[in-house]
């Protein structure tokens, strides 16, 4: 996700420490005590300007939500939108993806949205996709045993990577859709770039795949 | 696959035991024996015309390759090409690909093609795609260990079903194609439904998907 560079944006977050988290490390293992509930908890990884998160958020009163973005200026436009309507089931963090284990214990989340992320099509930039190995292996240790992650794109080389990447990794791909806003899938909220690259023609492809059992 | 009714097909199929190979339950465990060379055997499941089959038996001399299709005039047709240009790697089947373990014993087989197997849309049929758990149990015993399907259609319906159908029997996804003819695989063998739908502009997908090591 590209910006332009907004000034005070980090002066920004800094101003709002209970809706981008300050701090985040301090948090780990006690995201239930954040939130003051024990709904289980979502998270997008790259959650860009927040349209996705912000609307699942409102869908889902039931389910905790953080959305996790590493770039500052987008963060705060996704903090202009929890300014303007605040939701308790809403967290933001400022961090960057790979380092998940540093802000949530092992199994503290129950799953993960991957949502157009950055494709990263040429094969040497292979292991920046967020659908590579050593990316799931994080997944797979903050998430709860047979935990998913649902990821869409509009990315055709990205997604028949990324179903490999997912099987070959250990997980099962429980449902694929080939052709999202042409299918019966209900209640899809769709993110900036979704609505821009479908009013545009492009199909929008999705899958939902599942971690094996932790306890063997 | 639907042609007309071909009057004496039946009788064209019984003139030509040695390529439409009659009793084949005799050849159970043996086909190594039937082809006189210890290459390895890889089948085409609802082979259809034939023009797949003969085109890859004819590209891979080094391949043995047998057609199952369990329409007569179907049979027949292919049976045309075969005679018209002599291939000593291929032979016809003339049975139903769910009886499979009754003409080839446990590990004979080296690779399985589906190509444009009939999608069964209703959920109701499910069963009776050639994708669905029962076939593939059929398929893994024949299979050598680690033994792959190799799977082409138009059908979007179907190809989103075969993935995680797949993957919820145990196999990995090794590689997809989602518009195969705009891909960068080389050596595609068209069938005769993939000439006539791709012309139509329909993307063909593919798949790569392998079964579990048999030995544990």
């Amino acid at each position: 996700m590209r910006v332009r560079y907004r000034p005070g944006a980090a002066e920004m977050l800094a101003a709002y420490p209970h809706l981008v988290i300050s701090e985040p490390t301090r948090w780990k293992g006690k995201w239930h005590e954040l939130f003051g509930d024990d709904h289980p908890i979502h998270i997008e990884i790259g959650m860009g300007k927040g349209q996705f998160i912000t609307g699942m958020a409102k869908e889902h009163p039931e389910i905790n939500y953080i959305g996790v973005e590493m770039q500052v200026s987008v963060v705060s436009i996704a903090l202009d939108k929890l300014i303007e309507e605040p939701l308790p089931n809403l967290k933001l963090l400022h961090v960057d993806g790979s380092a998940l284990t540093e802000y949530f214990a092992d199994s503290e989340i129950d799953q993960i949205y991957l949502n157009f992320s950055d494709p990263w099509p040429k094969k040497r930039h292979e292991k920046r996709r967020l659908t590579y190995q050593s990316f799931l292996a994080v997944d797979e240790q903050i998430l709860r045993s047979q935990g998913e992650i649902h990821f869409k794109t509009d990315n055709q080389g990205l997604f028949e990577y990324s179903l490999a990447s997912f099987s070959q990794y250990g997980m099962i791909i429980k449902q694929v859709w080939l052709d999202l806003h042409q299918s019966e899938f209900e209640g899809n909220i769709m993110t900036e770039y979704e609505e821009k690259f479908s009013s545009r023609g492009q199909r929008i492809y999705r899958v939902e795949a599942q971690f094996p059992n932790k306890i063997k």
